[in-house]
């Protein structure tokens, strides 16, 4: 089994390595993937709110439809999901949107669901997919965008909004922002709290692990 | 990484091997985990429907607890999840039901979702999960119970109950039951269909993948 897998990064950035770096960490950890990377123009701050996903869905459907032709199946790295339905209904391979594949992966380990956000707190689409396993969110303090979480403070203001939501009794931490990934502090709160915390980079990973050799994937290369 | 995951099988067998072909497709598509499979006593025909799930959580507790002090994680396999919500509630390490876990990958891939069933249809608690998401299901014919599906006559009917569902203009196809795992048939139907199909014991080892070496998960050995 091989899985050739294109990721649509929603943070303009000029180095190559730097876009790819979500690709790394799902090949790093499932190794029969292989990625290829593509980062929208325009966004030097990302998305971090719902008013600026509804604005960057265009440049993500463009970014997605450029690697489609050459990939099994395709990743959109942001929580949001944003333009997912849409070329899910329009494209003829898989597409994962982060928001969806760690809603999902948390709600398949627990029922009182914790998510760790950006300074908007939590978008309505996702309280939308959590309903009533929503149990306690903590935004980062100061992180008004996704660059902030990979300053030095921001990493320890991830690792202290994952224990307040221990505190408050979640059995499971959903990180709602892509860029906490890029942070590299999860795997480091995951081994210090007693809950699941998952990687909303990662989750992708594993949702395209179980696609198989059909629908419109590849055959083994 | 490496995970050690332990297998409740609910269908009462008397080989090992048997009992472990789940764990075995898990660690045939993903190489870092390990298993160790256990079966419920006194369910030669498995859980064929909801009022039988009830009848057996006592029975799935119990494997699961037994296996729990030597593994790093818990899998059920059982896409009506008997139990799971009561051990997550009470162990310390991570449970995964298959259930769950297939509903929630359906979930991440699509938004019209067909359900392959066994005849009693879909269950009241995968409803539950799917909600508005449910939009068509087949039970296949002669699927009494699990035993039926590994025969030649249920093989056919299965792959004849996927191509329904496409027909009927589902976009993911999610069998709700373990024993199609069991089948083999999934493979072929994924790669001949246009749509992911979802398999259910293989998308429970999707979600262990996430689990990083924290929150009672071992250290990589």
């Amino acid at each position: 089994m091989s899985l050739h897998l294109g990721v649509v990064r929603v943070l303009t950035q000029e180095d190559y390595e730097v876009t790819a770096l979500h690709g790394r960490l799902i090949e790093d950890r499932y190794p029969s993937i292989t990625t290829t990377s593509a980062c929208i123009d325009d966004h030097p701050d990302g998305i971090p709110d719902e008013a600026a996903e509804k604005a960057a869905e265009p440049y993500v459907a463009e970014t997605a439809r450029s690697l489609a032709p050459t990939v099994d199946a395709l990743a959109i790295s942001c929580a949001l999901d944003p333009a997912v339905d849409e070329l899910q209904r329009t494209l003829d391979i898989p597409v994962i949107g982060a928001g969806r594949a760690v809603i999902n992966t948390a709600q398949t380990l627990g029922g009182a669901i914790g998510t760790l956000s950006l300074e908007g707190g939590v978008p309505s689409y996702i309280a939308g997919l959590l309903g009533g396993e929503l149990h306690a969110s903590v935004s980062v303090p100061g992180a008004e965008t996704t660059n902030y979480l990979t300053t030095d403070e921001g990493r320890r203001s991830i690792e202290a909004a994952a224990e307040q939501l221990v505190d408050d009794g979640c059995d499971v931490i959903a990180p709602i922002c892509t860029g906490m990934s890029t942070a590299g502090v999860l795997p480091h709160i995951a081994a210090e709290q007693p809950v699941p915390v998952i990687d909303p980079v990662l989750s992708i990973g594993s949702v395209a692990m179980v696609l198989d050799s059909g629908h419109g994937v590849a055959s083994p290369g």
